[in-house]
């Protein structure tokens, strides 16, 4: 026995300290390590059995025991009449940069307990993702998002409103989350509980990759009385989200030859990444009060385009009815495909929600839409109408991804739905989100006098342009940096780059109560240099 | 006003006799239906609203709000002076072969309610599905499984050991699916109310992609102490099972330019419909009693391949210490990767479970695991260990397919795993599946005799080899079938074809019950004409 594995074997006295129910486990969990940490180097002989049961102080079975798991594992070698020794298959694992292993570990487990679940684990702040997913500077600007961004920069901090977000975040206006603290708690553990004592067993195994039954006929039935859509349930796909939606649309389209997709300008930057993951190329198509402007499309020679005709996403302009049928018109014209992205198409504060797009042609729209304004992001649980010509190649690629949605989530969300909980939420947060709504438009009335605010009629933001004598625009947002205030710049959103000095903002209201709107405005008024002027 | 606008007209009539404050909706959506279906053809001017609302017996307001609302929708035109008419944007939805729209939803509506949730709405009969996903015939026997064949024949019925399935099922045997009714429904839902009642707000929000960090620490923990990985939380990536981790992990490579992946033969042939919906070819890479043949790796060409080292599906050997080594010495010598497909290493009745290949290189192995055996494939929850060099590019593929796994199902498992919830449950199985595995020896025993059982030392399904004076095995499989004893053949699993007459059989037994383990096989030896032979 070498001096370097006598060290070793003292490396294993702590294990047999273990309670006797556990030791032979605790032994043979050192000896891995050992062996994998290279203490224990590959060819190194292990004394016999008997030798190290005695040193050990521990019965010769559990040393034979431990020897033969870690030969049949590939730790160990053995031969007839040779012994045991150290084999040559382990490896370390590489570090990460900045630690051991061990030490990210440690680190790691310092994130566990309730208060860092979710999205503390990463390092983003509340409030930082763009409807369907996170939106982030450095392909803003350009004509074409390319494919093949994956892998860079993806996760974490940094990534959304860079350059405008201070270390100390006071108020986040920046839009997409939803108010977190109106999910149904209650209800949504009630009908988890009534889920789970009528569900039959079978239920619980591979799921239909479509998605339940009773869900795909609920949401059905809720969508075609809320949205206007022509919803059969054997059209419904369930799935994770408008991003799943996404992804799912990009393979699909682009197995089927296409390698471009229209996105509207402004619009969303997260939608290029996410069709750039299936290996289509996106193009910004201008927009004007209407709609997508006219000649655009056909210019722009794609055949397929996402868009979010109800409330446009930012500008929060509804479609007119003229360019709703333009766009349908082009899509049967080029044989091509709209999405049709409801991603807030339920709160509209002045009058009934515009009906969706796909109403009007189930053939050439697919519709998608979520829980994660309604409920919570988290819940991860969506829906999309498919034109039957796209249903067996999207409920494939549904299939391939996950194999469907888990069903226990799906079972509730039917029961809440059946049981009203739904329609109650949606009057619940309409109510409160136009409440918001107003506290923000007055705070920004008398903090910020001369701004001008659009899109206000429905969704969860509103387009704030404060007046240049505020600005200059890059001094505007560093200022509200530096004073907590997280805002949402418009270009981050699109190609356009006005001149004009007014500072353009996505703002959110949706997660803020109207204090923390109220002084939120006043804070970012503070900072600019506005106070005394309201 | 033309006679066909007349009739329409008179359909109107039952929606607005709607309660009052249904009404309006209710005349909306009549009017969008009429003109999706054609009833009112495009250009048909409507009456004035002051006609309509008299022939409808409504007040005026409400025929002018439903124009006004189609018209915004695009369904309805209208201009100054001109009166309003049926625009020509609206176009109805395709058929599904077999009925109308209509028709297609109120069959889908005889599937609503608990009794037909889950797998009975697509027509799959229980236990028809293998590890992580369906296994179909009709790609099975050929050397390469072709990238591309996604969108025919994907979902239900038939697709599962087609040619060997009656029409009345009374006995399953195929493998997959564990006992859906040892489902710890009372700890799963005691664990889903603490988590709603501890769960901070923000958490509520969209997820890390990677999962949520209080599961990925404790699943790490648990993976270390059952499986011998070494599972750094930091490498740990929360996915929807082992299906999304292969997918995941075939775009990964698939961006990186390889074009094949190896799979073991026998082995899944459902792994080469993952891989090719990632653009992937699978390889079949033959096996004998001890692993992958040496020599197969270095002459197929690969550089990356999928194995069930600790107990081989469908063969349920165990690899050999040599062979795990010299699997790990070709990746290191190829820079390829290994996928570890783990997918039912915690059953395991004569001794420990070998540890994980993954421990000895964790740059090496991509190692994956789920709940589908353990607790319900309808869960939808798995895990899968990634190397440090694939690592982002893993989690950025995982953002773009859904951003992340749901946020309450993660924290529920992650509850349950640190109450103790998880090895409780495996004990529980460990037992209920010894059992069983020992009353179908024992009835094969008596009721098909010289019948020879491999793989019998761990898992959810062994190898049986009845002897050719029971067959020849096309008879067999289809006298099985006639008496409604559901059989899956081996040779579904590979290129294998033996001519020794003798009928291999992958049987499942943890998803039956001892006492249906022994119906079953004796129905199986009556079918088959052994009655009496025992």
């Amino acid at each position: 026995m070498t001096s370097q594995g006598k060290a070793a074997w003292e490396l294993l006295l702590p294990a047999v300290e273990a309670p006797a129910r556990r030791r032979g486990r605790a032994l043979q969990e050192a000896l891995r390590e050992a062996v994998r940490s290279g203490r224990l180097t590959a060819g190194t002989r292990l004394p016999s059995t008997r030798a190290l049961a005695a040193d050990l102080g521990v019965s010769r079975g559990l040393v034979t025991e431990a020897y033969e798991q870690l030969t049949a594992e590939g730790y160990l070698r053995s031969g007839r009449g040779a012994g045991t020794w150290v084999g040559e298959a382990a490896r370390s694992p590489a570090l990460r940069p900045g630690g051991t292993a061990a030490a990210t570990r440690a680190r790691g487990g310092g994130e566990t307990g309730a208060s860092t679940a979710g999205r503390d684990g990463q390092g983003t702040p509340p409030g930082g993702f763009a409807r369907g997913g996170h939106v982030g500077a450095g392909q803003i600007g350009t004509g074409h998002v390319r494919a093949g961004h994956i892998g860079a920069g993806h996760v974490g901090a940094g990534h959304v409103g860079a350059g405008h977000v201070g270390t100390g975040v006071r108020v986040d206006f920046r839009p997409g989350t939803p108010d977190l603290s109106l999910f149904p708690r209650a209800a949504w553990s009630a009908a988890h509980r009534a889920v789970l004592s009528r569900l039959p067993h079978p239920a619980l195994g591979y799921p239909d990759p479509r998605g339940l039954p009773e869900l795909r006929e609920v949401l059905a039935g809720m969508l075609t009385r809320r949205r206007g859509v022509v919803a059969d349930p054997e059209r419904l796909v369930v799935c994770s989200g408008v991003a799943q939606a996404s992804t799912l649309l990009g393979f699909v389209l682009r197995a089927r030859g296409l390698d471009t997709i229209g996105i509207e300008d402004p619009g969303s930057p997260e939608h290029g990444r996410l069709f750039a993951s299936t290996g289509l190329d996106t193009v910004w198509l201008p927009l004007d009060e209407e709609g997508l402007r006219p000649g655009a499309l056909a210019a722009s020679g794609v055949r397929a385009v996402v868009v979010t005709p109800s409330h446009q996403f930012p500008s929060g302009i509804g479609w007119s009815a003229e360019r709703r049928a333009e766009l349908l018109d082009w899509a049967r014209a080029v044989d091509g495909y709209v999405m049709e992205d409801d991603y807030d198409g339920d709160f509209r504060y002045d009058r009934a929600p515009v009906g969706a797009l796909q109403g009007l042609d189930p053939e050439r729209v697919v519709y998608a839409g979520s829980v994660s304004k309604s409920l919570a992001p988290g819940l991860r649980l969506g829906w999309t109408l498919v034109p039957e010509a796209l249903l067996d190649e999207v409920v494939e690629r549904k299939r391939t991804m996950d194999l469907g949605n888990p069903v226990l989530d799906q079972a509730v969300l039917a029961e809440f739905v059946a049981r009203g909980g739904y329609d109650r939420q949606l009057r619940r947060c309409q109510r409160a989100y136009r409440e918001r709504r107003d506290a923000l438009l007055t705070a920004l009335a008398e903090h910020l006098p001369g701004t001008r605010v659009s899109g206000i009629a429905a969704g969860l933001h509103v387009i704030a342009r404060v007046p240049g004598r505020f600005g200059p625009p890059e001094r505007f947002l560093a200022r509200a940096s530096a004073a907590g205030v997280a805002l949402r710049a418009l270009e981050e959103h699109g190609t356009a780059r006005p001149t004009d000095g007014d500072v353009r903002l996505v703002v959110g209201y949706a997660h803020l109560p109207p204090s923390a709107l109220t002084t939120g405005v006043r804070l970012l008024a503070e900072a600019v240099g506005a106070t005394g002027e309201g």
